[in-house]
């Protein structure tokens, strides 16, 4: 396995594979990887001839009061999770390579962006698309895998590719989950443990509404309310819930009243000062 | 030579190409070629092993009081010149293959699209730039030509092409020039023969302050207003200057003052309703 951390290199072995007839899967991450980051590479790993993963805490999809400072980091251990699961090259780029002084591009999706996450992260999305886009062009991957925790973020990815024509299949991961049903996350780490046997709460929450909706209970909005009344009853900490909202599975359009479309139940809660989200396909 | 309407086709077209170790140049237009675009294609067919020409009339660069539905076009002219030319792929899409109702996303350079061209048309230069991300995921050029009459938009396609990592190397060609000096475009079919001849005037008054420059004046002002008196004088019918700037060629801002770093002499006229741009370096 290699460590690259320079732009133009991992782009000469990248345009130096293709040349080759090597196809290319890459693992966007921002490191500290857990489960289901593996879980992408894993399938990265059956996909393509070689497997890039990328390793970057990128500044711009943070917002002014969001915890870019404390982020969680170890690189020797990813590199040692990257090595065991069989991954060609690792991609660790600085800031300063990535975002010189002159940097002043963007790449916007500009409508499915304003909603959920987008709502209370109004420059997240846009920071998001423009570093993968820039990894694209870098690593010019066949495929790209991301995990459908970040929900919104796999469609807005997949309106970008779309949009702009990049010639990359995107693929989604379902969500790996903790023994107790807690949707894997770095920021998992931020909980202390108090907290983080409530935050199974929020898992619970969303499967007790499935079962409702499988048991013919179809408005959105009680289902919804029946969420966070779980959520009420099962966390006894304080906690808010930034919102809880069920939306076209396709489309990623808010559906009020009765669910026709495929449909997925969306959550973000802050507990303990960490913004957890998680979703359920209904 | 092919011509190729279907964006999944010719990007198949350009992934097997360079599977197959073949170089690809690209040269975007909006199609109504003349000598200009002619140069820029036989530049690229001597730097590649293909040469795909685009012609496209982009509807986002326009703004919405622009001459979008007046664009000229001439696409059985247009593919007997580029066939002359040696030309191997025309991409010919529709404007709905490019941009389907989903349509969303936007690339935008953020600084140097404010001044000159981008103060008049705000929306203009990300129309571009999206455009021509596009344009490039669907041809994945190794080269791309732009003709330096656009001299702020070739700026900010090397901006946008640095930033966001495209792994294209970006040729600037320079102006081609009727007899009388008036710079090529596909615009100037617009003017009446008197404005016609009368737009010769715009290089005249360039070149004149370029001998003042060599003659010992280097006061960006001065320089200015030299090319302003000029066009009074070689112009009787109504016109207006848009701007007339003096910019460092290099980083894209204003002289003020004295200069001092390699210039470059811009100007905007509107001319019996026509926009003509022109620049000169120093």
């Amino acid at each position: 396995m290699q460590q690259i951390e320079s732009s133009k290199e991992i782009q000469r072995f990248a345009l130096e594979s293709r040349k080759a007839g090597k196809s290319i899967a890459l693992v966007p991450t921002m490191g500290y990887l857990h489960d289901g980051h593996l879980e992408l590479m894993r399938q990265a790993r059956g996909k393509a001839d070689l497997v890039i993963v990328s390793i970057f805490i990128n500044p711009i999809q943070f917002g002014p009061n969001e915890d870019l400072d404390r982020y969680p980091q170890d690189l020797a251990g990813d590199l040692a999770k990257c090595q065991a699961v069989g991954v060609d090259v690792v991609f660790t780029p600085t800031r300063e390579a990535l975002y010189p002084e002159s940097f002043q591009t963007s790449v916007e999706v500009n409508k499915i962006t304003k909603c959920l996450c987008g709502a209370g992260r109004p420059t997240h999305f846009q920071g998001v698309t423009t570093v993968v886009s820039k990894l694209f062009n870098l690593t010019l991957p066949d495929t790209a895998f991301f995990g459908e925790k970040d929900f919104q973020q796999l469609a807005v990815i997949r309106r970008m590719v779309t949009d702009l024509n990049f010639p990359i299949e995107i693929i989604g991961v379902p969500i790996v989950r903790e023994n107790d049903g807690l949707a894997m996350s770095s920021r998992n780490a931020y909980l202390p443990s108090l907290e983080r046997k409530e935050a199974a709460g929020i898992f619970a929450a969303l499967t007790q509404a499935k079962n409702l909706y499988k048991q013919g209970l179809k408005e959105s909005e009680t289902l919804c309310q029946a969420v966070q009344e779980q959520l009420d009853i099962s966390i006894k900490n304080s906690f808010k819930i930034e919102y809880i909202k069920l939306y076209d599975a396709d489309k990623l359009t808010e559906i009020n009243g009765p669910i026709t479309a495929p449909a997925v139940l969306l959550i973000a809660v802050h507990l303990a000062g960490t913004r957890l989200i998680d979703n359920l396909k209904l």
